[in-house]
């Protein structure tokens, strides 16, 4: 039995365990019935009281409190970063996990966002709102251009090559928000079109001749702040040109001057800039099994953020809730049986390096990975487990998901889960991976903008969610499974 | 008769009026139950088939993309509202309006808005989001100051004056978004509290001490954006200290730091500067009346807005409800028997101003304005009517009312209306008004914001409103009524 902290309302838990005399959930475990040839039934109801438990914890929503308070935004290689990589280590200790340590690597440029204006000139002056797209490069002065709108980034794909656009300040309005996906695409559709723009639109409209490019913002809100990303990536040998993303409202103002037919002219100043190469981290923390064994359970979320807010569902909510997952695990009366390893990726927003070198690094541990999940959507609550494990493995998993079933989450038996975000990069390579597919809210209301802050939280979503991860963690740890197979 | 614009969808109902077979909505005049003693057949049925023509009409919104597409942010004295001056008339001529003309006045200040930025020094340094209030001075330079916090703005008045707050930066928290008006209290009685310390802030902190004043955003939203308004109003012998509103999201970090017990210490930084005088003009457009009386109906809205967005809401949609109604009227078959005016007031948001030179200009003609009333509230459908007329004229009033009825308009017969915004400085020197109480909906969310933008309007609301208030301008132009008595 390890040492917990004084005044932890765990002892109360624990004092039931010992009476033997558990307070049942209302679903008794008789209702869920699980195969107890799968999870033993002493592991089952210790599971539901640790659920239940979870749901009345605010542990993940304080530790999102504190990471957007006392750090707020923290774009690797900024300031902020740095803040956040010691931030974390302190929490995981502060939190008693047994192992805390960063993994630092270096990334091969840095960015310095500096500010963007936008104005029209004519016919009707006016300032527009906007926000540089991740990795753009400044206008040097102010750049003055007509505008050519483009309804889609197949439209701009359309023009020739050259010259076309010489000139001119490329705008592509394509709307999230508007956006209808086909029959079976994913609710979702609009943002992968959307991203489109987002991420190459820079290289494309320069191939064309443009001076820069203004992208309507990749969202669902109609608040007057930029949806900032992508952007990292220019292609050698085609001129660098600034990208930019106009918020919702500036993008429709925008639209409402360009239908009346005329020209509209824009000037934009942004004094972005790339700069050489910057270390960021991943930040590990973790709960030692009582088996001994190098093997361990992985919790991924990312550790660094956009820069225009302070991080609070992107991914501050990834945090908070993976390291309290583990976190509470560890505050039951004994270690779990295998070791859980919660990893804080640095530089997932510009496009999953952070992994990369934790892929690198750990090439040789791979098989260490029993299994994996990782929280990059919000703190909305799950709607639906999938498992990406080895056949063999489907049915416990499926039996894992009975337990959490009473939280309203749906089991689909696909069993196509890779990992989200950083940890699919681990879960392409072979590590099973289990998929707690999320509500996303307004997620993309406040994605990757200023309005990415503290108060965007639903506290009982956050409890929703960690209960849901806390749950499953718990089973898959103490169980002797090799989900590969 | 007069001719109308070529391809007017009115001609169709002129025909169907000549005819003598008229298409009724499906509230027959006999279910409304009017007293044709009061108020004709004839005039109820065209009234009828006005308010369900307007429904169908999107010419209110029309404008309000107008306005802020081609003109945009109006602040008294900027360029842009010598745009919406010039803006303002040419409307008036292309709707058909018979008189036009702008009455210039002077206002004793105008004020350089500049930047404004916020920054935490420590404990935990972050970039903070806020506007500065109206006519705020500037910082010269960076301002540091500890932040004391006053939940209320009561609690920064208890606070002694002399030096108590020397060195300091007061900020008061008050949230409006979780005021809890008292039993009886206006639903919007949190937005009254907020503007206590939007109001006065400046002038109490600096009798106390302080450096420089931040209030919480008066609103209701939680978007990353300051809501600007009051600050006009240094008083003489008192410091003047910079004042500006933190955005919600930017009010609660601040808070959560301030709850950990420690010292917090802000940088700020303003740009603002107050200038000389500037000058701002009220814009007028007349129905002319075919009874070649000099009384007329007055409809109001300001034409002026705050700076941080396109002023769609607030005023954009009394700009466009007023100025349609009014043109809609004008569409008809013949003139009304009275004129109709609509006043659209410069400078409103800094405190009324363009009303009271224009009560003073027209002090002597006040008995020729028969009945007014004005839109401030947002594009929102009217949920009530009331009177604020003679006690013999009430009847009247609550006869037109029937017909407004159907488009879910309650009446109250308190007869205590003088007038919303400008309007209501006509109204308390006596002018007979009505008061059309709007549904709010999300205008606190936006009001006084970048955030108050064009795509933030309802249309169809945008339509029942206007149609409320053409059906009772309409049939109080034709009636020869003197509201007074």
């Amino acid at each position: 039995m390890r040492p917990r902290k004084a005044g932890s309302s765990f002892v109360s838990l624990t004092f039931v365990l010992l009476l033997g005399a558990p307070a049942m959930a209302d679903d008794s475990l008789r209702d869920l019935q699980i195969d107890n040839s799968i999870i033993p039934a002493e592991l089952a109801n210790n599971a539901i009281l640790l659920r239940e438990r979870v749901l009345l914890d605010n542990l993940p929503v304080d530790i999102v409190e504190s990471i957007t308070t006392e750090v707020g935004p923290r774009r690797v290689g900024t300031e902020g970063d740095k803040r956040a990589i010691a931030w974390a280590q302190a929490k995981f200790e502060e939190l008693g996990f047994d192992r805390v340590w960063a993994e630092e690597f270096t990334v091969d440029r840095g960015w310095i966002r500096g500010d963007a204006k936008a104005e029209i000139v004519s016919p009707y002056p006016q300032n527009l709102v906007l926000t540089a797209l991740g990795y753009s490069v400044g206008t040097n002065g102010d750049l003055v251009g007509e505008v050519a709108e483009f309804a889609t980034f197949d439209d701009l794909l359309a023009v020739p090559a050259g010259d076309s656009l010489k000139g001119k300040i490329a705008f592509v309005s394509f709307s999230m928000a508007d956006y209808v996906p086909s029959p079976g695409e994913s609710e979702l559709g609009g943002y992968g079109q959307g991203t489109r723009a987002r991420g190459r639109g820079h290289v494309e409209a320069a191939k064309r001749g443009a001076e820069a490019i203004v992208i309507r913002s990749v969202g669902i809100d109609n608040n007057r702040n930029g949806h900032t990303g992508g952007g990292y990536g220019y292609e050698d040998g085609v001129r660098k040109i600034p990208a930019a993303a106009l918020s919702a409202p500036d993008a429709i103002l925008l639209q409402n001057m360009l239908s009346r037919g005329g020209p509209v002219t824009m000037k934009l100043n942004m004094t972005s800039e790339i700069t050489g190469p910057v270390v960021g981290a991943n930040v590990i923390g973790e709960i030692t099994g009582r088996d001994g064994s190098d093997e361990y359970l992985v919790l991924g979320a990312h550790l660094d953020s956009w820069d225009d807010g302070t991080g609070a569902i992107d991914d501050g909510a990834g945090v908070g809730s993976m390291m309290a997952t583990a976190a509470l695990i560890g505050q039951m009366d004994q270690r779990p049986r295998r070791s859980i390893r919660v990893i804080l990726f640095g530089a997932e927003e510009i496009g999953l390096v952070g992994v990369q070198a934790y892929a690198k690094a750990h090439r040789e541990e791979l098989n260490d990975h029993l299994l994996g999940a990782e929280v990059d959507g919000g703190g909305g609550r799950i709607n639906t487990l999938t498992s990406g494990v080895g056949d063999a493995s489907v049915a416990v998993v499926r039996e894992m998901y009975k337990l959490i079933a009473p939280l309203g989450i749906e089991w689909s038996d696909a069993n196509d889960a890779t990992g989200d975000s950083d940890m699919s990069v681990l879960g392409r390579a072979g590590m099973p991976a289990l998929g707690f597919n999320q509500n996303s809210n307004d997620y993309f209301m406040y994605h990757h903008t200023s309005n990415d802050t503290f108060d965007k939280i639903i506290p009982e979503d956050m409890r929703y969610l960690t209960a849901a991860y806390a749950t499953i963690f718990y089973v898959a740890a103490e169980l002797d499974i090799d989900f590969r197979k």
